[in-house]
């Protein structure tokens, strides 16, 4: 499967992976209806507010004296100053500007001014669902009906003993799918030839189901420099000699997966958790978020002394790939459009996966309409919440 | 009146305030036909050349050899280079490219390699109507016949020997109509609680005009750290205990003022007039321009000594109120149009005011013909100017 | 000629030089059909890769081990990648994302993981043609038939033992039209004033052909303070006094040149050729690259001493000419279209002569569809291009 093959004639195709009456990949949003993470727990202390996004929805986090984390609409409902620019008092959110109050679910608690007579003032500002795991704050930004039953991630290692979990957080200037074509196409491993020492995947298998890829590879390390943090990583360091790791890496839409498991041992070094959650309207710029889950070696703190490398070696690792799939959204945004011609099943796959499980973007991209016309607490008047009687 | 109240229902409204006929009040543009500070005198010594502007127009501003101030369209009717980038001679302005030159009110006076028998060359540019007072040099950016007629604003206070006066000039990237209902609403002194310490301001009243509205509220102290540059300004540093002030601020367009009268004096201790002049075509950008005039106290040099802690209070105070409205334009761009719902009366008053007294904005924003089209010295072969013959 | 004439009056005209039904000239695309210096030699050893550019189109230069250069699209057929970010092997390039290679020609020789009875995969990427001279790679991004038959510039000045080249590189934001502009129109140096000292340029004739505009002036020195490298370039330091010069400039499409003998010598004292390479998609910036080549002085050796004081003597009138004509571009942006008025009669011909000799811009300027579409061999089954069996 790995072998070096020349380039041979195939079918006939249009240029491009999807059909013409298929959208392009690189314009599929991201289904709302799931948990996402949008910010770490440890960053939002009681009485701190931040600011997040999902899709250039402006969150404003807050988390009040109690220790509940908020998530309301980065927006007051008076003047759309963010409220990320406010003030904690106790469980509500104080605008900065004329100090209007927020509770949790966004109703406006209170105005202190407000004249006797006065024009009805707003009902607040949207709210989503929170909850907390794994060290993240999550939020679920699509019908909060569905929120109680959509599942967070179920990561056990992320919680045992037995192994110690490393974060990641950053921006990345591309669509999400890009990253998942990214770790699902180990053939592109001569990107990291300087850090990973040469290496070559071979694909021992795939499955595709309705939401999700699955691809088996055996990397068989065949000379080459390697960063330490390599070998620390994948458990080398601890007896184990340059042997072959089995890696699988899964999409399970949304979130997508990597597990090693070092051939000489039988159970995973380690395995990884990533989610791609789009920042701006259009989602061509991503956060990730990380979670490296390393087993402990049988030395105890030997990983302690490994950490600061494995953190070094995932950062370049992260780094090469960032540059990557940045020059990929760059030449979408030049084109115009997504030119991919691939060749490797498994991707076509992933993309048929994405596509098929995203959500329209909106369009145009920046409506002159309230895009949460429907869903949005501070239309005045609708009187459709007939609950939402002030105090 | 400044009790705090709790949200109450009132009648329904649509989102906004503006009606579905409206024009969004962000995208009315300023009226031209008055005087608009565009620099401060200084800085323009005598043979210089400055840039400045007014709602897009770019305006070369020179001072003659003789000490008189002139106004000419910032582009060389030529080229269209820059004429701020030129070079004063006697009276004239020459451009630095090939050195054409031209007489203050915007007629070509020389080209100094003009073959005969040339194509006759442009007239000149346009010219701008302008007066000095107050250290700043005022442009009539509109019908110049109406310049003559328009009163410059008349500030006692800034020209008497019983006041000094400190000028602001800074650039506020909003929309002018945010400065002016900034101000107008004193319930945002939660915004300033960290410099002014807690204010209860109590609307005592206001009126409204065809141009115009005024408001007077009291200020109570309530507590709180304060700034010392804010005692000094308000007079308690002459003797005045922590006492209420009564607070006048008035819109008269397109000019707003603040007046503040310390309760225990009865005089005022100072007075502040700004104006916010368009820097940009959609007037996302304005430059702020304000005189700060403050009484003199009895002691002889008292008022110097307090003068760099009063300027740094007020620069604390408007660095705040700057994140503010930014914050608003910003969200205004993002959201596509105004959704501010507003339940203060008074400012109600002043968005109609602003939106009565205001001038339509071109649309589109660039226009691909030439704007001035009508007004413009520039225009070959048409005419209609008599008296333009070159000497 | 040059004698300083009062403005007159002339036959009417519209604004702007160009007649209502022609293309506005800073829109008209340069011919793509001759050879565009796109980097130095120096800047590509064996074994580099470079990202280059032509209009918009981007390039990877790359030179192979025995030596030849070659330009291919910087786009890897696969997912797009700059095929500069690749690797050189021997007389090929591979991708740095999954490691395809690519032959000089633009042809995919191999793809590592490629499984058997995979889809066709795509056949290459456009390459353009290459030659070498005068220090510089040229690239011939028109139609690659007219190739061969298109003849590079002939400088033997360039080449020439008795002459020594100064090579210029740099960005200039602006649409290549007003660099030739700049050039001819030597009544512009009242720009270089400070450098130059106040010189008259008498403008003695001028011709113009169907792809050529050539002026001759004569520059008589007229006092002023003059930067020491002036007078160096133009051998006054080798014993001619402070003499006129006659200056020959001539547009011979796409390049330009200058040609400086002073009368007291009656041969060239330098010359100079530059190409102006518009960079982006909209040509409204251009690499502008420079040949000054300089006679050397009897005397050996002085030369060599004179070499830092001519350099930086041409940055500092370089600079000037620069940010008059990126002043020219900012214009046009500003106002959507040409304005110019322009007096000088060859000006207006070489306005004529670059509209005439231009192509037309893609329009719209950011197209969806591929713009190479009909010559670039990335398109897959076409069958049009029967010898492009892969090995």
């Amino acid at each position: 499967m790995t072998e070096e093959a020349n380039v041979t004639r195939g079918p006939e195709q249009l240029p491009g992976d999807h059909a013409a009456d298929e959208v392009d990949l690189r314009r599929v949003g991201i289904d709302p209806d799931f948990w996402y993470p949008v910010a770490r727990s440890a960053r939002l202390p009681r009485g701190k507010v931040l600011a997040a996004s999902f899709a250039g929805r402006r969150i404003a986090l807050y988390r009040g004296a109690e220790g509940t984390a908020y998530a309301l609409e980065d927006r007051c409902a008076h003047r759309q100053v963010p409220l990320s620019l406010g003030v904690v008092e106790g469980e509500t959110l104080r605008c900065c500007y004329h100090a209007w109050a927020y509770r949790g679910n966004g109703r406006v608690s209170r105005i202190p001014y407000l004249p006797k007579g006065a024009d009805r003032p707003p009902r607040g500002v949207r709210s989503y669902p929170v909850r907390e795991r794994y060290g993240l704050v999550f939020v679920f930004p699509g019908d909060p009906a569905l929120a109680e039953a959509a599942p967070l991630p179920v990561l056990p290692e992320a919680e045992s003993p037995r192994h110690r979990t490393m974060m990641f957080e950053r921006t990345v200037r591309c669509h999400y799918s890009f990253l998942h074509e990214n770790l699902l196409d180990m053939n592109h491993q001569f990107l990291h030839r300087g850090v990973l020492g040469r290496i070559r995947p071979e694909l021992l298998g795939y499955e595709t189901g309705p939401a999700s890829v699955e691809a088996r590879y055996l990397f068989v390390p065949s000379g080459g420099r390697k960063d330490r943090g390599a070998g620390l990583l994948s458990g080398e360091g601890r007896g184990g000699a340059d042997t072959p790791d089995v890696v699988t890496i899964r999409t399970e839409y949304p979130y997508q997966t990597l597990r090693d498991v070092p051939e000489s041992s039988g159970s995973a070094a380690f395995s990884l958790w990533a989610a791609y959650v789009p920042e701006d309207p259009d989602q061509r710029v991503s956060r990730v978020f990380g979670l490296l889950s390393i087993a402990k070696p049988a030395l105890p703190g030997a990983l302690h002394l490994a950490w600061p490398l494995i953190r070094r070696f995932t950062e370049r690792v992260f780094a090469q790939d960032r540059m990557a799939v940045e020059a990929e959204q760059r030449a979408w945004d030049e084109q115009g459009g997504d030119w991919n011609q691939e060749v490797f099943p498994l991707i076509l796959d992933v993309r048929k996966v994405l596509r098929a499980n995203g959500a329209p973007l909106p369009n145009p991209p920046r409506s002159h309409a309230c895009p949460q016309a429907d869903t949005c607490a501070d239309a005045r008047g609708t009187g459709v919440q007939g609950d939402t009687r002030h105090p």
